[in-house]
């Protein structure tokens, strides 16, 4: 059996994440999207919210559940069987970035194998903070994240931002 | 008539969106230069003062005008009837950035054209950021915003960062 | 009155240059595309026939037209009395080769103004080579190019290539 | 069962491919490497060479062969029942180019899913046309391909090139 | 004499730093590594400690020292007379800020030559910042920095961040 | 005494070539502008012609000279005792193919250094083969090369190309 993980920090998950995560469910036997269980001031939901927002968001892909995880996700990844790392790369993406972390991954663990999916046209510049940004100078994201994110996002970026 | 809005933090204006005022200028039978109003803390003028700065940037420029505005830019343009947006993009410019920007706003108002002008050789490296920090370091800052410019940021730099 | 021009090869015209010509056409009271007459020996269409296509491609707007032009695209522009230069940008553009041309032709002639629209998130990994490309080993084309274009290249391509 | 089409020109095969192939071949049943059968003079091998040097490349690895095929690679993947296809991504890679081709390919056929492996940090910089220019000038490829390619390239190469 | 200074944070040094001062070392007269004194609260390190490790990394090298400096760059490379600057190239870097940087030296000192050495293929992918997260995450850098680095990083970034 | 190579095809040697052999000429002891010898049909000049054009530009230094060279540059640096190459960089420069280049140079010499010098930024867009495609469309190339060389390149491409 096959398990992947799909680390993020999910603040919140977008149409973008659950197509990657819709995708990959189809490769592999179990897709644990692993949620950075990260305290910083910087992101809008919680942990836990994150958490809940991205388990609503693939509830009907039965191989799919939502975690959150601390630390290194190469010592996630080896925890829960996982031998398959997946990111979604955007053509807007900062591969730079993305090399380095995969590097400096491969470079800790090089049997954790990391794979990429290109977003899907419709979601080649879609990204959390643009999402987040727009929300708050309240513009419409109906197309870009599920309706109760969409809920979930005006609540709490109106109300705090 | 064909109304422009250039939007942008402005802080402070400097000799490179001078120049892409004054190109603009002679395209559109009105510019609109739209100073972000916000009350970040990251930015050294406040939004009166960037207004401000501004307008005399563009002073012998009889239809180029400076106001603040706050909210989405594609609500700020349809509210002063602009049709057209313009960015100056530099070759040391965030093309990603740019472009998730832009299909966002396409995707927002899909009537709102955003076009481009690329910054002139002069002016290809030349950003407020740099600027700033070159400033703060006591750096010679003449050829790269006007006289009064210069004394502005001298003053506020010098003495708060 | 502002007159426009939007050069390129045009081998063959895309929904993408349509686009972009619609927009342009809505910005500017006249809009001339000029192919770049060239015998190149890579090219598909002939001149006239890229004259020719894009021609039907741009029918239904009385403001734009096609010429085919040879020399450079400065000396064009200035017999036709083009203020305004216009290019299609896509974030799969070769950015470093825009804005070498962009640079040279602003040394050439300082007064042609170069303005950049950014292609529409539909067109923004479309580009005449790869399309041919795709044609030539019997993919589907239908999205991305006008019916007689499907036609026009499916004859050429697959005898020719 | 899962089967992958890893597909390329191969001319030859590198230890950068050999290290993708193995990768693969550890996550999906079947990796089937799938040479461009093109009679371009730009390569330096036959298709049948091609093929011939990859399927030796491989040969250990007992889930991974080798075919040649021409026309789309959607057309050949649906051939052979995969539903996944795999690119190498090198820092020093056209993402541009990378981009374009899978946006086309996921419009020609919505269920070929792409995957990306990022190369392994010794072969960020190994391309096959580098290569081939190094041999051709008697510099020492040891290191980058097996044994059997070394002399296969250098014969070809040192005689014809 | 041709002495060259080498500017950064070093927050900490990083075996790419000591790759690229034994390099220049070999070139140069003389290598003054100058630690950026800066109070940021962004750094991990002192500016005292940062010289520290820095000036114990290259102790082996009788031609370099390293020194705190604050202000312009080019400021202190007058000071010290050196009439180059040299900076390390990653794949992964900021080429368009470095590219900001260099004009604006080069605006503010025609005189002070920059150059740049391309990082050596193992540290390619490094960066303090990484190191500084993977540090903190419990992650292995024994091979990314000396073992007095690593104790420091060690010490630091478990007990603050 | 450091000797350095600065190898390229100078087809034709332009002031973005002479600007960095200039600089360069003021770091180390000797330069040896390296022209490489390749019967190439896509090139405008002839070997010698190259050689010819730049021994011109750079008389002027009594530190530069101008030769010849064929097969790898590690092995014509060898021959010369250079331990340095140069290379200019531009931000309109292709950076992967030159960290492809550099990266398999330090594995086929690992003791011949390479390093960059950014380019002025007068020459930041300047580009031996765009100088030869507008001279092929009589543009003015006056302030981008020195006089002898727009004479030998009207010469030449007006009447061949």
């Amino acid at each position: 059996m096959t398990i992947a993980v799909y680390p993020g920090s999910f603040d919140p998950v977008t149409n973008g994440h659950i197509d990657i995560a819709t995708r990959a469910s189809k490769l592999f036997d179990k897709i644990i999207i692993a949620v950075f269980d990260t305290p910083s001031k910087k992101l809008v939901f919680t942990t836990e919210e994150r958490v809940e927002l991205a388990t609503k968001a693939v509830d009907d892909l039965s191989n799919v559940k939502v975690v959150a995880f601390s630390g290194l996700i190469i010592h996630f990844a080896r925890q829960v069987n996982a031998k398959v790392m997946i990111r979604g790369l955007r053509m807007s993406a900062d591969f730079e970035r993305e090399f380095e972390m995969a590097m400096m991954n491969k470079k800790l663990d090089p049997d954790l194998e990391l794979i990429c999916f290109m977003a899907s046209q419709d979601y080649q510049f879609l990204s959390s903070s643009l999402l987040k940004e727009v929300a708050s100078l309240q513009g419409n994201i109906n197309d870009l994240v599920p309706e109760f994110v969409v809920k979930a996002i005006k609540r709490r970026v109106l109300t705090e931002m």
